[in-house]
Formats: structure tokens, sequence, C-alpha cells
């Protein structure tokens, strides 16, 4: 299973990087802590990490179910479809968030698969 | 174990559905991203996702490493207490804020008590 | 690997005591849901929660994978880190937020160095 695991771990990745941008914008801004609103840009890293964060929460463990019932050339493929539209959606909130549509479906429909094969898996398999 | 891991994926449905009504909300609140505060029904669904979450990061890995020293039948019942929980919260979160102690405490306590038993079976177990 | 899995738990148990301290913040402040601003000690004490958050996220995944590659001896010592980093962070937010930065890279770093044993691992165990 490590190409699964592997998949989950770029994916924790992916996100400490969102978390890295958020950070950056943090000390351009000038915006003292605990203020979290009152910087465009700094919000926008802000949800782009949050979103990612409420999208990675369900995604690893109906990666990580899933890839125990089917096999890992089916599961891994949507796990990328995952980090491809989480990096869409990224790029479009930071330039433009109205834009931010193709990524976030992207996003959210691999985990909705992943979701009804993990769940498939479990009930039958 | 499939029992134990039903009730993890019907949290992380759960989850998911809560982030739906955040969507509905994003789009009929006509708030534009990455504003988040000035609608009152977008703040509430959005409050009910994110104290879903807070929750179900340590529900999760608390029902999955309890179901490894306990029985089913003692673990899925609490993760259920659980699920029950959250959807009076969110119920009641949306209706009437200061009602939402129940529902809280409900899955709340269910996530402390997985994890007392998650932490006496990982030391005695 | 109990001795792993009793350092998950512990960071759980750390991440469900900063949400108490959130609450108690709650009802000192007269806040009323579902505002989440306008009274700095209850920012403060939320900040420390959501941002336990953010790393708790990724550190569950790759102290239980990286567990899995290296002794327990190696990895435990790590989240060890992790955990007093966030004890040593939330104390200085309460305090002063401007002094966060060392327990922050704490618990950062130990992120970082499991996802870097976990990835080895996944791609060369």
């Amino acid at each position: 299973m490590p190409l699964i695991e592997i998949i989950a771990l770029l994916a924790v990745t992916q996100f400490m990087y969102f978390g890295y941008k958020v950070g950056i914008q943090r000390r351009d801004s000038g915006l003292k802590a605990p203020a979290m609103t009152g910087h465009e840009g700094f919000e926008r890293a802000y949800r782009v990490q949050m979103n990612t964060l409420e999208v990675l929460v369900p995604f690893l463990p109906v990666l990580l179910l899933s890839g125990q019932y089917w096999p890992a050339l089916l599961i891994a493929p949507i796990g990328i479809v995952y980090l491809v539209g989480r990096g869409l959606y990224a790029q479009a909130y930071v330039s433009n968030p109205s834009k931010r549509g193709l990524g976030f479906m992207l996003s959210l429909g691999a985990v909705a698969a992943l979701l009804l094969l993990a769940l498939l898996g479990a009930v039958f398999g």
C-alpha cells in the first residue's frame, strides 16, 4: 500500500505548504496575532489553508480506508485528482476567488468518490 | 472491524453534509470570498462545520484506536452517540445557538469516552 | 506500537484541553455564538485551538505512518518534541502572542521531521 501512503503524505505536504504561504502573508501583511482579518492577501491565503483542512480531514481516512478494499491503481489516480484540484483551487483563490470552483469541485469530487468506494468496501467487502 | 469503519465513514459523511450547508449559505447570503462574517445564517452554518471539524479530528483516531482494543459492540454505540449528538448540535445551532449545549455535550462526551478507552487499551492492552 | 499510539492520544488530549480553554473564554467573555471576535482572551484561546488543529491534522498521520517504518525509540521522542512545543506555544500565545515562535517552530519541526521519515519509509521501506 505504499503508493496510497505516498499520496496521503503528499496531501499532508501540500497542506503544510499552504500553511507556509499563510505565514508569509502574516509577515508581509503586518497583521498582528490574533487578528485574522484586515488584509486581503492574508485572508485569501488563510481561506486556502482552512478550506484545504476541511477536505483533508475527510480525504485522509477515505483514502486509506478505500485503499484497503480496492486496488491501488484505482485509488491512487483519484488521490492525484484531489492533489491537482487543490493546487488549482489554491492558485485560483489567490488570484481571483470567484474562479476557485473548478479546483474545489475536483478535490471534493475525489473525496466523494473515495468515500463511496470506502463505504462500498466496508459494507460489502 | 467494518462496523467501526462504517461509523467513521458516516461521521465523515455527516461532516461533508455540514460543509454542503455552508456552501448553500455562501450562495444565498451573497457573501463574497474570502469574507467569513456579515451574514448570520452563513456564520451559524460555518460554525457548525468548524466546530464539527474540531471534534471530528479527535473522534476518528480515538474511534479507530479504541476499536482495536475493545469489542465493536461497545465502541459502535458510543460512535452512534457522537453522530446523534452532532446532528442535534447542528439543528440547534442553526435555529437557536444558545440551545446547542446538549448536542455538543453528547458528541464531546462520546469522544472523551473513546479517548479514555483507547488510552486504557494502549497502556494496559 | 503502543508507545506511538499513546503519544497520538496525548496529542488528541492536549488539543481537547485547548478546546476546553476556548469554552472557558467563551463563557467568561460573554461573546454570544456565532461571534468569534471582539474579546482578546477568547481570540487568543481560539487561535491556539485552531493553529493546533492545523498541525495536529498532519501530525497524527505522519506519526502513525513513520512509526510503521522506524523504531518507536526514534519516533516517540520526536512526538514528545511536538507535545512540548505545542504546550509552549499555547502558554506564549495566551500571555504574549509575539513570543509564540519557539513553541510553533518546535512542533512544526517535529511534524516536518516525521513527514520526511514517513516519506523515506514509504518510498524506500
